[in-house]
């Protein structure tokens, strides 16, 4: 078991069996509580930390807090919740000034309101060794609807709401100074510092119980897929020709020297929803997206009996089981 | 305004009105929220920071670990609350053995037990400037008993439930390493290290209706007291004679060449409660004190009409309103 996957693992065996109105505790993003018979509460925490999850030399402050914000609510979207509310607790330089804590406030506001959600507290701390943000957020779902991780079966088909690998490009563009047209720099650049949390999609995964499993994308298909097989147990087989890859993609890991695939399977922070559903579902699937006017999602793959995430590619297959971002990886002996 | 509540005062602003279901919102360390009529929900979030809040140098992660759940408890004991819940997001350094993160969490665990509060989820992250912790935790309140800071009248009488200065005597020992007898250090190290939030004082408050008000102990009598005075719309006087400073308080005020008073009432975290009750609620505190098996707590001033808080010594005041720690000081012009 990786790092921060053994971590949690760890941290799970000290914290002990939770209550019994704890529906889903440690070890997922989102915990769920029931604290009364008609709805379960989703609730999460986040943290950003400049230096990690950010660079404010190229991201504006004004959309790291969208992000930030954004990045909670993919959580409680990734069990097909209603997020409600949030707090911030905001770790400021004191040296800085007070004026950026404001700009990003305002776009941590557009998003809540983007998503019917209320900033209603927190915490705001002196914190001189780099601008922290951690968000917690609570939202809601019919204990019937809930989404989780651990209901994949073999056959299901699995399916991603969107384009992989732009975040990832965005990345890598502003961390190598890339040049690139603006056509190709733009969609990606948006991607990653300006997140759209997919909780339509996991509302309408939710309430036409269409789907069997649920995660957003946050590490990766290659470690987000790789949870849904643990959590399952069972494997699950990527067809390498079936990932979505849009073009710029594709020209930006032409230009770094590296394989699309690795892009899309193995960046992170796309933030798109990757679900697995039963075969006979694909009909309802197609046609409830399309009532909600949203995007039809693209199958990438089955899951199997077994263990793991297998790539393949033409007759050959390569495990590539929770190889996306780790913040704790352990060096191969 | 002060830097630290003038910030949350723009932070208001900007996040706007919340919805009706929000009993209390920005500005209180602690949302509180009806999600049913039954009960309401208390819910808060803290950071501490590595270098701003704790030294690793003299604080060890298993301390660290309580306290940091400790601080967020008090806050819900700050209103009467019964906690329940909490989700931890936990930034450590990569570069450092994961055994400390473990301390860290047993901690914690430990804390948790204490007060039956179940630590159910988080997130995890790589923090290479320092050790981050975000604690997240919610409470419940039946809506009748919940106390708040604005409700202290003129007339009323003002508690504290503990001695003061213990903990900012304790921060001065490691602070300048101070050599003193063990039974001077040991209480005041114990004090600031290992703070024991006063859940079980605050439901007592709360259940009996004894208090108007109340708040914990964080920033300190000058700065918290403030804060009710602000809420509530009223002023505070401070009987010098009648602060409760334990011997071994004077002795470290004396070493350090500062007046016991300030310690006792601009020095933070002692995480003791601060109320205001009616005085015919004398006997009713004594009586529901002794029932619970809790120290009698101390009158030191009355709520007075007008703002702020002054301290009276003999034939003279002294206006202390808001001198306790700030994040974000603004110099004086």
């Amino acid at each position: 078991m990786k790092g921060e996957h053994g971590l949690i693992a760890k941290l799970s065996q000290i914290f002990g069996t939770p209550p019994t109105q704890v529906v889903c505790g440690i070890g997922d993003d989102t915990a769920v509580i029931r604290p009364d018979k008609d709805f379960y509460l989703l609730w999460t925490i986040d943290s950003l930390i400049e230096g990690v999850h950010f660079d404010l030399t190229y991201t504006p402050l004004r959309q790291l807090g969208r992000k930030a914000l954004a990045v909670n609510l993919s959580d409680i979207a990734a069990m097909g919740g209603e997020p409600q509310y949030a707090l911030l607790a905001l770790g400021w330089p004191p040296q800085r000034d007070l004026q950026g804590a404001l700009e990003l406030a305002l776009g941590m506001q557009e998003m809540a309101q983007k998503f019917g959600t209320a900033l209603i507290g927190g915490d705001t701390v002196g914190s001189p060794g780099g601008l922290t943000l951690s968000l917690t957020v609570w939202g809601r779902i019919k204990p019937a609807d809930l989404l989780r991780r651990d209901q994949a079966r073999a056959g299901d088909l699995i399916y991603v709401t969107g384009p992989l690998g732009q975040a990832a490009s965005g990345l890598e563009i502003m961390r190598r100074r890339l040049e690139l047209p603006e056509e190709t720099k733009a969609p990606l650049l948006q991607a990653f510092l300006d997140p759209s949390p997919q909780v339509a999609t996991g509302r309408v995964l939710a309430q036409h119980h269409l789907a069997t499993s649920l995660i957003d994308l946050s590490d990766g298909v290659a470690s987000d897929l790789y949870q849904i097989c643990l959590q399952s147990k069972v494997g699950a087989v990527v067809e390498a020709t079936q990932v979505p890859i849009p073009p710029q993609v594709i020209e930006v890991a032409i230009r770094i020297g590296k394989a699309p695939l690795d892009l899309a399977l193995k960046g992170g922070e796309d933030y798109h929803l990757l679900f697995t559903a039963s075969p006979g579902k694909k009909q309802d699937i197609q046609h409830c997206f399309q009532q909600a006017d949203l995007p039809t999602p693209t199958c990438i793959g089955e899951i199997v009996p077994g263990a793991g995430v297998r790539l393949r590619w033409r007759e050959e297959e390569m495990d590539i089981s929770g190889t996306g971002f780790d913040h704790f990886p352990i060096p191969p002996p």
